[in-house]
């Protein structure tokens, strides 16, 4: 299927320098995609002429004057910034110029214009942001990572329904593992908010797992993982900061003499190995899930090589229909109750 | 200070066989303490008469019939077993023959026992779970961990507070600094219960240093780390489950041909310091912390090196007045309302 994804080139630590090559890059990697580049057009032309791919003909350039800037209220960018590079790749996906966005920018702001812009999905209250991580089986989705700070237990169900169906379509997974992050595997543990979440979870026909710890998100126990977003994100940044622990420590630990510096140098081929297997770059790109439209959120830090890994999610996602996968189940689930 | 430790014996995965060695142990380290080893008179005798250690005689036996299970329900373990050497060891603290306990048992009786037997101290509504956890910097003490799931702002003050007079009493440090865990740095980020105790944290006389994120616990950004239990316990058990699966991949990579073991057996020395740097066992001994009386979480698979931790962590709180500084600090706080 040909897909066309907007990207907001403006967007992230390193704007155009970084998200035009990305693109450019995954252009020639996939040959039925076409992008159209958001963002200064003047900027963006130099970066394009800076390069010299055979991808560049599927790439349009569309000027937007305004940037989002990485600190800026998402309210105010949201009212006051409608020729910003972020909203035009969100307005390119609502006039179906595009069948999804990607954008390294401010995530209040992603996350405000795409619901003004796209709107819910029929039955979801709540966008969610999704992510995959690596665990010991291969990896898992994570839904809420920080879109929703108070969430009822009906929008878990939602985020379950979401994540279920994000699964099935994009890894091709029958009835996808549903697990409720709480702090303990029995029925009576938590919240009252996520013991009733898994009264609903249970109750619906997701393939409910049941309550999942932390440690089990590493652990692959299912295939996806349900939480309000303040504990997502929590748990989500305390593993970035334990990672970057690891990694300093291991460093110093490879860095402390002359003879541990030659056995990190006769080590190096499986450190690097180590490090390829566990980048966080082959990850990059959360999914704004719940909206009219395929929005990606790049990491902010995010270089050529990571940023491509966002595109590619949102190739993914409009080639195996996800939307219509959750609109499909939503459809499903409001008549059954009706 | 001369500090006596009650330790629950039988409590753990693996009982008397890790509890009485470890203390042991640790009585030969510190001249200055002496045991009272909780439990089935028996078993503890059998495993003291296989040890030849000198400091036996600082070692008193008190017997207790019952032992709790690892998954039994807390509060049938209060009101069922009153002979458990759980509650035996808790009920020395109580009567003060102890300055402190010691348990690796199950968590859930471990709090319901204590906060019946010891009550909670002056001003403190619930106790709360506090461990170190390493950092860059060296280490933090993070609270709540799990003891309350549903906590309010005032609970979250009252963290904050328990873990400043913790740190500044064992540490010796004035004035430590207090973080708040959020998902932003941003005053207006977070649910409106973290909102609400950034405002009363800020009103303190606390060294705040205002909103954390899950990255700082590792980056060492403050001395204590308050947040909700819920959070604080998947926050730690994600860490564990990445902790797991990173050593996982690394043994992988070592172990995947002849070379990689090769160069593997070169690396040794610095993979064990490495490994040294960051065993968790180090870190063993959460602090039921707001109690009237000192009482010391061991994780349950807890081996013989790792229960020392938790027994050296009982006799540095009891040595260093934990709850006399914060009940003084309660007392200047009830005052100045007043």
């Amino acid at each position: 299927m040909e897909v066309t994804v907007a990207i907001d080139c403006m967007g992230g630590d390193h704007g155009a320098h970084v998200t035009v090559p990305a693109a450019l890059d995954y252009l020639e990697r996939d040959p039925n995609t076409s992008v159209i580049l958001v963002g200064n057009e003047d900027t963006i032309e130099a970066e394009l002429h800076r390069s010299h791919s055979v991808a560049r003909s599927r790439a349009r350039v569309r000027h937007a004057a305004e940037i989002i800037a990485m600190d800026e209220a998402p309210a105010l960018a949201l009212r006051g910034k409608k020729d910003s590079s972020m909203r035009v790749a969100v307005d390119l996906v609502k006039d179906a110029e595009a069948l999804a966005c990607v954008s390294a920018g401010n995530t209040g702001a992603l996350m405000a214009i795409s619901r003004f812009v796209l709107k819910t999905l029929p039955g979801i209250d709540r966008p969610a942001i999704a992510s995959i991580l690596p665990t010991l089986k291969g990896h898992t989705y994570v839904l809420d990572l920080g879109a929703n700070v108070d969430c009822s237990a009906e929008h878990l169900l939602q985020f379950g329904i979401m994540g279920s169906e994000l699964v099935a379509s994009v890894e091709h997974r029958e009835r996808p593992t549903v697990g409720l992050l709480n702090i303990g595997e029995e029925d009576i543990k938590g919240n009252e908010v996520v013991k009733r979440a898994a009264e609903l979870l249970r109750a619906s026909d997701l393939n409910f797992y049941g309550n999942v710890e932390g440690d089990d998100i590493y652990k692959g126990t299912t295939d996806v993982v349900v939480c309000d977003g303040f504990v997502g994100n929590v748990a989500l940044k305390a593993s970035e900061g334990l990672a970057q622990m690891l990694a300093t420590y291991l460093r110093e630990e490879f860095g402390r003499n002359v003879f541990t510096r030659l056995a990190g140098a006769i080590a190096l081929p499986v450190l690097n190995a180590f490090k390829r297997r566990v980048d966080h770059r082959r990850y990059n790109g959360a999914t704004l899930l719940g909206l009219r439209g395929i929005v990606i959120k790049s990491h902010g830090a995010a270089d050529v090589f990571a940023f491509g890994f966002a595109i590619e999610r949102a190739v993914e996602e409009a080639r195996n229909g996800v939307l219509a996968h959750i609109t499909d189940r939503m459809h499903l689930i409001q008549k059954s109750a009706a």
